[in-house]
């Protein structure tokens, strides 16, 4: 999907909701486990019912991959399922040296129909490259995560590549914005910024500002929606903001999907009231 | 695998090489496209040619995630025929917050037999944990790496923990390096350190003198088996040397796993009057 075609979908939809499909079998609702495929008939009846409060869905592979041979069948016909309406991501925080994060292009670019996939930027230029070769399809790479362990290495300060100390020193995560930003363009880039972090949002807008962000970490990890919305939209929306167990997890019984499409509902309620900003700007 | 049992393996052998199942469908002869799996087809006959010279298998998650579902499959296949006396890697450059990396953890340390995994570091503490709780599995975390990208990030320097700038600043690596290492110990830790870095190797073993690295780049990617065994190993050896695609297509034609075989035998010799020096430690 083209960033004309999303931000389209945004303002059609009213909406910048991604609904993140964090599908563990130990927390699926136990009728499903007598299904074929117990979390394809999940994640179906997820879509099924949050469809219209939302443009995104993004998988998380890690859930899928404990499953083994399975797991990997029930991503194939999730990621086949979602509608050609919704920017699908693959949250799989791959890179590696060129050779094989060209394999990786092919696993979720060609073999599978995603539209963007998450990658870790801790090797360098040609570990990111091979993703933003093909039309229509992005990297979404790691700039500042939402865990604790954020701290460790993408809040250390560099020192500037000038060799001056007197400035204000960056933080790795800003060096990754500012340095990712030249390998390719507001149409085949993405970074992800967590929820958690909204002092940093001002700060990382000076960066990049026109770039999408996809930002999860609202829900389950406390980010708030008002917060983001106010201190990181751009004249274009330039967010996709994910919940993952706070939506598909809200009920565990028969009515999981309903409550999943209230849950989903309420934030796009929300949405609709921020998005006038971008009307206005 | 425990520590106790590799470095028991590496002894018997007199041989500290691991082999990359880089498995390209496009690279394989072409009479193995007759076979109903020819990844595994190719796998279990470089197995079964290369297992007296080497002490480790390390399979490339990108070739296999290509295929889709069949990918999967025949890694499934290959990581269960490897013998029991092998060191068997996941190299899958994973890491995520912590509930995602517990799936990973599941993935390849329960659904499937490895005994360790390559992790990415840049998310910090919770993304490697999960790792770290399986006795006898390792997490093998990138330090730095054989790439060209290697230079954007990893090799940039830090402002040190207590201000001090007047001091030698550190690269990202070595921060990685000897933060990572008060996360585990050295019986469930290692580190990639790519074979195109020799200058790096005295630095690094002298923040890890102990730990075991695993040491792509060989062969294909041109670093040199004399040059770090001289500089890195330690007294129980400490190193796992990867060669991937000077093995494995050593040959196209029929005769595929004998030369790799050769090329696998080669090292092996060398390695052998390396060891020598450990002898005399």
């Amino acid at each position: 999907m083209t960033r004309v075609d999303l931000i389209k979908q945004i303002h059609l939809k009213q909406n910048y909701l991604c609904v993140g499909l964090d599908t563990d079998i130990e927390r699926i609702p136990k009728h499903l486990l007598e299904e074929e495929d117990p979390v394809f008939a999940f994640n179906k009846a997820i879509i099924d019912a949050t469809a219209d409060h939302c443009v995104a869905y993004k998988i998380n592979t890690a859930f899928y991959e404990a499953l083994g041979v399975k797991g990997w069948l029930a991503l194939e016909k999730t990621v086949q399922y979602i509608p050609s309406t919704h920017f699908k991501i693959a949250d799989a925080k791959r890179g590696d040296i060129g050779n094989t994060s060209e394999q990786y292009a092919r696993a979720f670019f060609q073999a599978l129909p995603f539209d963007s996939i998450t990658v870790a930027p801790y090797m360098g230029s040609d570990s990111v490259q091979p993703f933003l070769q093909y039309p229509g399809k992005w990297a979404i790479v790691l700039g500042l995560t939402s865990n604790k362990g954020a701290a460790d290495f993408e809040m250390q300060q560099l020192i500037s590549t000038n060799g001056e100390t007197h400035l204000r020193a960056s933080y790795l995560y800003e060096r990754v914005l500012d340095t990712v930003k030249n390998w390719g363009t507001t149409d085949n880039l993405m970074f992800v910024v967590g929820a958690t972090q909204a002092e940093e949002f001002d700060n990382i807008r000076s960066i990049i500002p026109d770039h999408f962000l996809l930002v999860p970490g609202v829900g389950a990890q406390g980010g708030s929606l008002k917060d983001i919305s106010e201190k990181a939209m751009n004249k274009d929306c330039g967010l996709l903001i994910n919940a993952s167990r706070s939506i598909i997890y809200a009920s565990s019984e028969k009515d999981f999907a309903e409550k999943a499409a209230l849950e989903a509902k309420a934030l796009h309620e929300e949405m609709k009231e921020y998005l006038t900003r971008v009307e206005r700007l």
